[in-house]
This record gives C-alpha cells, sequence and structure tokens, in this order.
C-alpha cells in the first residue's frame, strides 16, 4: 500500500499551508508518518517542520482535516532570578502550576470516542482506554476544537510510574487546554475553571506572585515539593501569550538520574549531562553552606552509582535488566493492543500473566534493557572498554 | 602552495603502500595534513586509514621517508578479573608499569636535533625545546631507527599540570620504545635497560605477576597510588606481543572529573559519561561495604558539583573561566613559538610576562574556556536552557 494514493494530496497539503509536491516528499521521508491499523486516517509528524511540533497530528476526518498540535517544548530555568525578569518582561506577575511527573498526553474526541496521543504523536491504547473511564465525554462533544492536554501520573503506568502523588491507580491532570489547529492555548484561570466544570483533575495551581517575588516565593515551592520527591513547577502568564518556563526539584532530578543510571547504557548521554549540570547551578543560586553542599554532593553521587551498582550485581546473578512496570484495563482486550503497540514501537517486554482485581486487569510488565544488560555482562566477563 | 606538488606522490604512495591517487585523495580530504613552517616534511594522520593509527606522522627525508607510528589506544579494564585473564591468555605472568597524568609524546632524532610529537602528530615547540634538554641525544643518534614514547609529567606543563610525582618541572618518563615504520614494541625489560643505558627516567615497574594473582596484587597497588592521586597500571604482556591494558584509581578518575566539570561546557559528555561508569564498576568489583560506598559516592558528586560551582562563581563575579598553566623554558623564542603553535591549533590563549628564574623563564598562561565561560555567563544573566 501506497500511503499517498489513500488521501488527497491536493486537500492535505492546502490544509497544512503546503505545496502538495512537499507534502508528498514529507510522506516518502516519513517526515510525515501514517498511523497503522485502526488509527491509520491518523497523520503525525515525526520531526518539527516550519511552524509545526514534533508530535503534531493531522486526522483525515472524510473528505476533511484536523490539525492536532504537539505540546510545545517548555524551557527550563536553571536559576529562577534573572530568568523570570527576563523572560516575562511586561507583566506584573505570573502564575505557577505544578508539574508533575508522569507522561505528557493530548486527548481529543475521534469518532464519537475518545483517543490519546502521547508526546510523539502516537495512539497509546492503554492511555486511550484510561482517558475514556476518566474524563467526562461531554467535554469533547461540547467543545469539539479544544484538545485536554495532561500528565497521566500514578503506579498503574507503564512510562512512568510513581507513587509519590497519592494515586491509587492512574489518574489525568489537566495542565493545558489549547484549539485545534493553530495549539492556542487558553488562559489559565478560564482554563482551570473549563477543566472544573467537567469535573477533570487538574494540576495543582500554587498562586499567583508578582515578578519580584516569585523567585523567592517559587524557591520555597520547590523546597516543600522537594521533600516529596514531587518534580516541580512551571511559571506561566496568566494570559499565556508569553511561554511558560520550568523550574524543578533537585530531588526529582536525583531520581531521574536513578533511573537514568540504572539502565546507564540505554538512557543517552544527553539525557544525563543536563540533569548533573543542573544541580550546580540550584546549588550556586542557593547559596548552600558547606553542610548543604555536601548533602547534595552525596545525594547526586548515590544517585549515580547505587543504581548502576545494583544493575551490575543483577547481571552477575545472571539476571536481565528490566524497567519493570504495571497497567490496570477494564477491557481485556487492552492488554494484547497495548503489547502489540509496544512491539511494533520496538520496545522489548515480557507481559506477565493478567490478575483479576475487582472489575480490572492488572498486568505487569517487564521493559528489558537490552542494550545496558549485553554492556554490563561484556564487562563482567573481563571485556575491555575500548 | 599545493601540498602534493611539493612531494613525489607516486615515491610517498608506494613507501606508505598505498596507491598515488589514494594518497592525493588523503592529502587532499585531509586525513593527510601537512605541518606548517620548519617542519613542513612532517605529514601527520589526522584520522587513521587501514592499519596506520591517528596521530602516525611520515616524514620526507631528502628523497626518502620516515614513518612514526602513532600511539596504538590502550583499551581499559573495567574491573581486573576476570579481564586480565581473558586478555592475557596462554602466557604465565604479567608486567605492571605505572600509568602517569601527563601528556604522551614521542621523541625522534631529525635533522641532528629532537623533536618531540603530541598524541595528534603535532610538533610541539615547547615538549620539543624541554626534550632537547632532558634526552640524552646519543641515544638517537646510537639507535636511528627508535623512537621514545613517554609522559611528560610535571607542573610546568602545559597540557596536564600535577604536583603529585616530586617532579620539580617537567620531566619525560619512558614507558615504551618502538621501531620506525611498523612500531613495533622492545619487550618490556630490554627496553627499560636500553633507558637505564641512557640514563632515562622511566615510568615505575612495580613487578611481575603471575595471572592468577594479578588482580589482587593489582587492586593493592592501585588502592596504594590512589592516596597519593596518582593515575594507574598499564598491565602488559613482558613480550609485548599481546595488547597492553589500563586500569586506574578512583582518585585520579574524580581529579579528572574536577577538571571536566570546572569546564563543563567545553568538556565533552563523551569524557565525562565514561568516567562515571567507571566508578560504578570498581566499586562494584571491591564489593565497598555502605561506609566505602557512601564516600565514594560523595566523593564522585563533590567532583562533579564543587568546580562548577566555582566556575559559575567566578562568572558571576565577571571573571572569564580559565585553566591556568604554565612553562619554564631555557630558550626565549620558545615562547613566542609556542604562542603561535597554540594559536594555530585555536588554543585562546593569554601569555603573561616571563619572570626569570635562574637560566629560565617561566610564563604563566591562562587557557580560555569561552564555551563555558558564555554558557554560564548566559544562563546568570537568565537565559533558559533550551
Amino acid at each position: 500500500m501506497n500511503n499517498e494514493d489513500e488521501i488527497d494530496i491536493e486537500k492535505a497539503a492546502e490544509f497544512l499551508g503546503l505545496p502538495p509536491s512537499r507534502l508528498s516528499e514529507l510522506l516518502k521521508k516519513r517526515t510525515i508518518v501514517r498511523n497503522w491499523g485502526e488509527y491509520e486516517d491518523i497523520f503525525r509528524f515525526d520531526n518539527h517542520i516550519s511552524g509545526i511540533e514534533t508530535g503534531s497530528v493531522f486526522i483525515k476526518k472524510g473528505n476533511d482535516f484536523e490539525m492536532i498540535r504537539g505540546f510545545p517544548k517548555i524551557k527550563r530555568a536553571m536559576t529562577l532570578f534573572p530568568a523570570i525578569e527576563r523572560n516575562f518582561p511586561d507583566i506584573g506577575s505570573v502564575l505557577v502550576e505544578e508539574k508533575m511527573n508522569g507522561y505528557n498526553v493530548r486527548v481529543t474526541g475521534h469518532k464519537g470516542e475518545l483517543i490519546t496521543l502521547t508526546r510523539s504523536g502516537h495512539v497509546c491504547p492503554y492511555s486511550t482506554e484510561r482517558a475514556q473511564h476518566l474524563l467526562n465525554h461531554d467535554f469533547f462533544t461540547e467543545n469539539p476544537d479544544l484538545v485536554i492536554y495532561g500528565e497521566m501520573v500514578g503506579p498503574d503506568n507503564p512510562y512512568v510510574p510513581k507513587d509519590i502523588y497519592g494515586v491509587k491507580s492512574l489518574d489525568l491532570f489537566v495542565f493545558d487546554i489549547r484549539s485545534k489547529f493553530d495549539g492556542a492555548p487558553l488562559p489559565v484561570i478560564e482554563r482551570r475553571e473549563l477543566a472544573s466544570d467537567y469535573g477533570f483533575s487538574q494540576v495543582e495551581l500554587f498562586g499567583e506572585f508578582g515578578i519580584e517575588e516569585a523567585p523567592s516565593k517559587i524557591t520555597r515551592i520547590i523546597r516543600e515539593l522537594g521533600k516529596k520527591e514531587h518534580e516541580g513547577v512551571i511559571i506561566k502568564d496568566p494570559e499565556m501569550v508569553l511561554q511558560p518556563i520550568k523550574y524543578t526539584c533537585s530531588e526529582s532530578n536525583c531520581a531521574d538520574l536513578r533511573h537514568a543510571f540504572r539502565f546507564y547504557n540505554d538512557s543517552g548521554r544527553d539525557y544525563m549531562f543536563p540533569r548533573i549540570v543542573r544541580e550546580g547551578f540550584q546549588s550556586a543560586e542557593w547559596n548552600e553552606n558547606e553542610e548543604e553542599l555536601r548533602k547534595r554532593c552525596l545525594r547526586l553521587g548515590e544517585s549515580i552509582l547505587r543504581p548502576m551498582i545494583r544493575s551490575i550485581r543483577e547481571v552477575q546473578r545472571d539476571e536481565r535488566i528490566s524497567d519493570d512496570v504495571r497497567i490496570r484495563v477494564r477491557n481485556r482486550d487492552t492488554i494484547d493492543r497495548f503489547r502489540a503497540y509496544l512491539e511494533r514501537l520496538g520496545v522489548d517486554v515480557i507481559f506477565g500473566p493478567p490478575e483479576k482485581i475487582g472489575e480490572d486487569y492488572l498486568v505487569r510488565i517487564s521493559k528489558l534493557n537490552k542494550s545496558t544488560t549485553d554492556k554490563t555482562k561484556s564487562i563482567v566477563e573481563g571485556q575491555l572498554w575500548s
């Protein structure tokens, strides 16, 4: 099957504002990639093209099209002062919301159902089933031009499981509502009210702070969040005209590093390096005394070495290093669909047997980290590091 | 001037065992690069080509040529057991010599003088002047087919200054003697005797150990070297037929990291990452208890954060981050020639005024780390990390 035959290139190109020849080329080069199976009418941008973010999707709807924009990358403040002042000029105050540690999804109505797109623009069968149960469908019929942007959080999470939020299984916390096509966001308070009207869970709003006081206020919030190993905050222009910025806790950063170094040969160096560098800037901004700095150094060192050593020990015991997660589904079919989905994406997984728990099935999944297992095995067998 | 015009391509190609068209192409692509100025007759391999290491040089000598092979990369044992057993099969014992922390040079006779090549195959004017004073020239006239491979070590060192060896200024410690052209090494004891005959300083020989006992013996040596922050050892087949392997101390590794994180945006991520990973394997092999592991974690964390914070503070005080080194020369001309050399290599340097000390001139050199200075400055001014 040739992808190009199936859609009207002229019409699609016109919708995207591209010359038809350019669209054909993007499809051919797989910069725009068509989904498979039941979501064949969805095309995702595997890379950004002029003005359209990676992860954006466009959907063929009969003879028409619909665009769902990718979630824009939020830049990071390495120090709060003077980053807030500099990045929010000419507005009096900022709103501060929690940045939760889960995975980023977009939920939209599709053929009378809900579908959930991952950050990269795939339709995740597990997240889709969960969103069907978690969100009030009326929102999507009553607001057909809006898309829900949220964080999937909790322990029954195949990507970023966390027990720190008091979520029993998995919940979706809304942090953005945006228009289809151009991705324009609702102002923060308007968005919160709308989400509240439909009973959606939302990320916490910590308050509105004047630009001058914001760095010290946020530092206090970050210290409290850090104690609970929560991730951090997003600092927002109330009108959502200026770009939000993020700032995070050392404890959560170190938790990321712990995860990364457990799979040290799978996690990219480009993932680890900025997480290490952040610690230095936060310590410098906080003017840490000798004891605080020592504690931070120890925390960083332990986040790196302990998980690595655990992995080495596992390989010495002839075990395979894996990331063990779990999902909880209502519909047994979702298990097979999710497995097929992960395999299609090239993730090496072992699914345990479903356990019936109330109305749900709990399934344990081992994601095998082959690269780290193999590298570690070769080293403990005496192979040299070239 | 066209490089190719100046040498007889046919003859040079025959010497190198390459088709003439291939040599022309390598010169054109600058895989083989001609030196400038007084060493125009020297060509270095900027990249390896079949069987010839990066850093190898060939030298036009009248109508003839001479080859000086690059120093082969020595692979690293991440754990001593079973790496030694596996990499030295079928020989009863290994010789263990110190791996000193300085910079790697090759010294050869050239037009009745000595020249010193850096690892990459450049002729370093400072190292050349130093070698002229440090080495007995008779070696080179009496052994015209041999090349000295050694480590330049000490505080008056523009690349890797170290005070840990009790060297007053700079000394050259021989660790290898190899034939020109094919780079074949002398057996260890024969090499040590020959170096001794000419009064050369040499790296320390710790002893000969049976394959079975070597891991525990070397572990003991490494623990002692670590206390002095010495770098580590090279484990060698006495006959130098099998490839040597290296193994290093955590303390020296952490010293490297301290240097790297001071210039965190200049030092490559690929430099830092394996140095971090080594710590995990050594701790696992040494079966460290809770207190030893904690100490190692703290040492690692401090090696990362303290130098970064120092750099951030310097930038906050509007200073430029620099690596401050010094050289000590006999001939005042060497100062200008070394400065021109560094500038030609693109190093951003500030030379202090020469101070006369006995017969020598001492010159302080600041190597500016522009990338780290600029990155840090932009962050402390509130720019976001994208």
